[in-house]
């Protein structure tokens, strides 16, 4: 049986805690797609394009894991590859509410499943949406994602400027 | 005793899971007037009119139901028609916090008490914001949606434009 | 509409946070049918009669409320009396899952609907457990539970002899 | 990739929720261990043997399922079998955190990963404990467990006599 | 050993339920400084000015309170002050997930620990964003603000019109 | 102002967490009392007085945290010497409500605060009860807890007899 797996998020921006769900799924199904939701929400600190190339250079070295963008629905996104199954990362308690109503709301879209992962321990307080305040305000993010993003983000100016 | 019981939402737009509880709550109470708020949020899909209008047609088999649109607190509504008890439907543990907080509020406020009853298990998934979502991408809402409401917002542009 | 409520529980002891759902939901419903659980547990600190007793003597102002003991399963306590509305409190976010099931299953098994009214905040940390552990050690309950109780169980030594 | 899942639990007895997680994970995975704990908690309703003889006869269908009994931790019953991965359903909120401490200790323990799927909305309130209330008090369980599994029941005796 | 102990947030406006942790604070600590954070999201009701003359004002009578308006990230604020112990009230579960991962996330950024004190019970429904709601409908807000918050809001006009 | 906080517990055994929540505490009181329940529960793994001897060989370097036994209610260990703080480990969002629920009863019975300190991420899966059965189950613990608690276990018998 040949299993592939959508990792789906805004990655906005990748950080560590991602990365370690991507390979962990890399290493138990045949393929993952890591699919990166272009509408990040209302204020992303990357755009899509920007969120697409970060990612692609983090798993340059996982054979069988690419990335897509996408907009819409993402039970159409799987529909068109003809994929079923969604794995995510799950940090907290509070996640899991919402998580779950997606999953099964997605399974009734679209008969795709939604398997979740627990976060490993030392990921599990890491955020984007932590990462993107400490980002914007200058702080020292080189604990919480690839170098690669640090140094991208380095290059941009803080959003919030010195008082 | 004759118990009237408000039942509040937003209703944008009405789901199954709202008639749900609506037909529930009005086989155990003598009357049921269902509270739909006016400023339904930053981005409505329905504005006020449509959302009540819509829910007077889904429950217009329900003889003991009526609809109001208010605006304000939810409290002055109840008390301006001499109502001292709310019912609300709960899907999952994540919403219960917050409405825990509102009906300790709306205790201190004006002497109003909130039930609260449990989403069945089929439309336990199933919020309108999750509707909104799908409708907002054209996908299939028929499950989800009284026809009427379905028919509704097919007859409406997506908000989304195919690219 | 007459509609009566069951209250179920073991009350072992009955609390002021008990007594006060109770007379909430008395003012709102025509009768209100406390079922006292025979078996309330593995180190139950009251026996049966002594607590459907206790019940009996707290409740005694509100004449629609009455008090019985079953044995068996919530729902044919409820189906052998024509009930079909349980009515519980609800202290804690981490109480209704558990609750939650179990009013989907009560359903489930016999057509019969739990609504759920939110503790008021002031015996939000008030449980029968925590003031058994309390009784156990000889500590002071009076804050706790009506002073009938009270002196039920101050008459009866402490189960945890003195060192 | 070939990848062996085990589910693991008491099925004390098997439900149809377990069966529904079960015929899921079977259509993603290669092959499905259902691992079947002897010791299954203080009162149990069936014993070891029977419960892996009615997992055997529900999943009989399945050509890629096999189950199996263990004793210890599920560790070890993973190493000795060379499988790194566990499936297990999530019915609410309140399992989460604790399945989540015991995903982080197994892998901590053994390298073994588990997954979570979420059980689908129609059997989210079912739970074999629940079950076993209703079967102890001869109440109808033909709604939440297999046929095979209510006729074995129903040739016992219920466990409480009938008063 | 001296500790000063950070208390931040938005405090807009500050309740009875911010000054009873403060006070609890306050006894147990030798001083505490109350962080209030100048940007309060997107609808303030009162400008970080207000915010601040209304909690000086509120703990005028306790000497060892101060109070210090701040931007950008709290671990900055305590690193420049050589303060490293927050603490913050709790007073619900589904508040924990984020503050356990913004204390776990500032103590990464910043040898920072976070300590949190329970609600008390009657102040544990009270929410500044649940009281600004009421306010911006003219509702009466003396029982869960001090008079001199509730005077300074009456002066306002309400923001929402009468219709 | 010279504070005392007690650390309670059963320490069946003293894991690597409780050890980090005691250092971060003495770290920020002057002086930390570890309260060791003596009645740890049904089937405790080490006898009190074993739990209180590697509670006093784990701390031995800590000048300032001694430990004490105790039985009956944890208020009247704090009241008998004079401590009015408790300072407990959290780690997870399903043990708050509980604890919640205990520190506001505390509070009730003797005016104690309880303040909660969260868990390193790295310990947040760490608890007593799964070391206690990975322990009689003959697995791996020395990862969980301190060399001197592993040595102890180890020249215990595994509980579980091998088959």
């Amino acid at each position: 049986m040949s299993v592939t797996a959508v990792c789906p998020g805004s990655f906005d921006p990748v950080t560590y805690g991602h990365l370690d769900v991507v390979r962990r799924v890399a290493a138990r199904f045949d393929r993952v797609v890591i699919a990166c939701l272009r509408n990040a929400g209302k204020q992303p600190l990357l755009d899509a394009d920007e969120r697409v190339a970060l990612l692609e250079t983090v798993v340059a070295d996982l054979p069988n894991v690419e990335v897509a963008a996408f907009d819409g629905l993402l039970v159409d996104f799987c529909r068109e590859r003809g994929i079923d199954t969604i794995v995510k990362g799950l940090r907290a308690v509070s996640d899991f509410d919402y998580e779950l109503q997606m999953a099964q709301m997605n399974t009734a879209l679209g008969s795709v499943e939604t398997l979740f992962l627990p976060a490993s321990p030392i990921y599990s307080f890491l955020s984007s949406s932590l990462v993107r305040e400490v980002a914007r305000f200058g702080g020292d993010i080189t604990e919480f994602v690839p170098p690669v993003v640090a140094e991208h983000l380095a290059r941009r100016p803080p959003t919030v400027p010195p008082p």
